[in-house]
């Protein structure tokens, strides 16, 4: 049975990678040493993860004025570190888009110096748009945090706002290389890297450099300035990891880089979301105007159905479609990773399960 | 080539594990995706968690009232997290054995709010032995930090010592389940687990449970209470670094767990010390009684002499034998994964080297 995996994160990874770091799993470029036992400080790392971050250059267009660190923590740790080394005594400005951007907004709350101001929110409506954001906002702020695609709800941004001086930080993690923001528009990109980018464990930030910060911070892990002057080797870096980055940076570029991905990435939730549309047993929770392309949540308004859904799919191969708790339901992420050929099984599957329930 | 690979981390694993992981790699158990592509709220991973829990508790007889957590951002975190969580409004006290007590220390005292007392220090003598430590300390402290092994130097604790309530906090990275230690004698472990434990990108901390914070931390990702009551899952984990950990887990327990590798370990030590003590050649820069068994330091006291050593070595497949340059030389570290038969190889080949130099 071919399974499709619709994991929200840890997900499913271009089969091409796999093998590679399957065939190089004990024996890497002839060294006879696996990757995952070279020292972060060999030519043999050095070439892997200088390779890294040119990929990631090249992919996103990243001019020379920004700088691309690989480090650990998740998402969750920038909450804590954009506004610990972006808002040294300034305002710190954040949309409320969903379940991560309330937790990006408690966490610079926690932070007892910073005064932290919600410009924007969609909570009125269980997150399910993107709200209109201000036309301006106070000069003087550190910056404007967003969600460009909330995980959970399905919602994502098509354009990116403009604040004037005041820069954008974002939280890309789940769909960075997966839609063709431009990097010029953000002060600040985060990701976690278990979506579109390789496994759990890699954090990759972009940020502009006449932002780092210009004093320390207490706790030199979480400080941009000094892992930008050690390239990200502060201290012993997740080497495979940033290897198995590498290896999708590459994927990436064979498939005709970020153009061509996003255009397949329209195809497939098309696919899925015209599928929706045309069913009358499912239905999406989203405002149509702010569909996420890498996370699709659809319910059919019946949670016992939801349910009998769900199984039915595992045991055809549709593995974790099992919406988040908060939204319940389903939810398919379509990351780059995920084959198209997976997309249209599906859809057949959802209209041979609505068929047998007697839809139309 | 045999390739025989002394890096001090990330370093080598046994071969049996990355057999295992690659035959898994992209289809673990039968599930048709790669532990990589899991999601971490899926039985399978969890499964995987919880044993690799259950296998480190069982290799280093954790008693029931210690947490065992899996964390991200290597020893270099734990030097902030711990004086952060521990010593809040207490002093905190410290033993300098080395560069990497000395980071530990200096990023203790970036903490702007804390006490940090140094108790001991070895730096008189370039920090070639573990000093005497006092009878008593001050019993109002909130710890007494210790680096069980000093990977640069080459020095270990032999016995931990007792001061009385006030707990015992190691940074035990670069010997952890390679020395007999009882966990009983600390009140918290930390270790980077690119050493004996799995690659980079994973920390395992081992803490009491009477010595968690009451308090939350601000930043909750460097909050051990919130990541205990997370099980390590407050937010995603690294999930294919703990993947592996437990298949070094189930390999060390194979071995006969650690009373078996600590005499292998011992024996490996002893072959490479005594060849050291033999020659007319090299010579060990540490004080016999502070060695450690898994991190060996040797010179010829000649720079040229040292680097053709180095070169030479190379050529014969004895990978990173480069010592670090804060001690120079040579250092070969002997984790649990080198093999004994690489240090007799190794030994034998410095024997011919010094020959061939008319040595004796």
């Amino acid at each position: 049975m071919t399974i499709y995996n619709f994991s929200a994160g840890p997900a499913v990874l271009p089969k091409k990678v796999l093998e590679t770091a399957q065939s190089e799993l004990l024996n890497y470029r002839g060294s006879g040493m696996s990757v995952m036992e070279l020292s972060h400080r060999s030519s043999l790392f050095d070439e892997i993860i200088c390779s890294a971050e040119s990929l990631l250059r090249e992919l996103m267009e990243i001019p020379d004025n920004y700088k691309v660190l690989f480090l650990q923590g998740g998402a969750s740790l920038q909450f804590s570190m954009v506004p610990l080394n972006l808002a040294q005594g300034k305002k710190a400005l954040y949309v409320d888009t969903g379940a991560w951007s309330k937790k990006a907004i408690s966490v610079a709350k926690a932070i007892s110096t910073l005064d932290v101001e919600v410009i924007a929110s969609s909570e009125d409506k269980s997150y399910n748009y993107i709200p209109e954001l201000p036309q301006t906002v106070d000069q003087a702020a550190a910056y404007v945090h967003i969600t460009t695609n909330n995980t959970i709800e399905g919602t994502a941004y098509s354009t990116i706002p403009n604040f004037g001086k005041v820069p954008v930080v974002a939280d890309m993690s789940s769909n960075i290389l997966a839609n063709d923001y431009q990097v010029t528009d953000f002060g600040l990109i985060y990701a976690g890297a278990q979506k579109n980018i390789g496994p759990a464990g890699l954090t990759v930030v972009i940020i502009r450099e006449d932002l780092l910060n210009q004093t320390a911070i207490f706790a030199p892990m979480l400080d941009y300035a000094l892992q930008v002057k050690s390239n990200s080797m502060y201290n012993t870096p997740p080497t495979y990891s940033i290897y198995m980055a590498k290896l999708v940076f590459e994927w990436l570029k064979d498939q005709g880089g970020i153009p061509s991905i996003f255009e397949k990435n329209k195809e497939k939730a098309k696919i899925l979301y015209d599928a929706i549309e045309k069913s009358e047993l499912f239905k999406s929770p989203v405002r149509s105007d702010s569909r996420s392309l890498t996370n699709i949540p659809f319910v059919t308004g019946n949670v016992e159905l939801d349910k009998a859904f769900n199984q039915a799919a595992l045991a055809e191969g549709f593995q974790n479609l099992k919406g988040h708790r908060s939204v319940g339901g389903m939810r398919a992420s379509l990351y780059n990773a995920f084959p198209l050929e997976g997309v249209r099984a599906f859809v057949t599957f959802m209209e041979k399960f609505e068929s047998e329930q007697g839809g139309k």
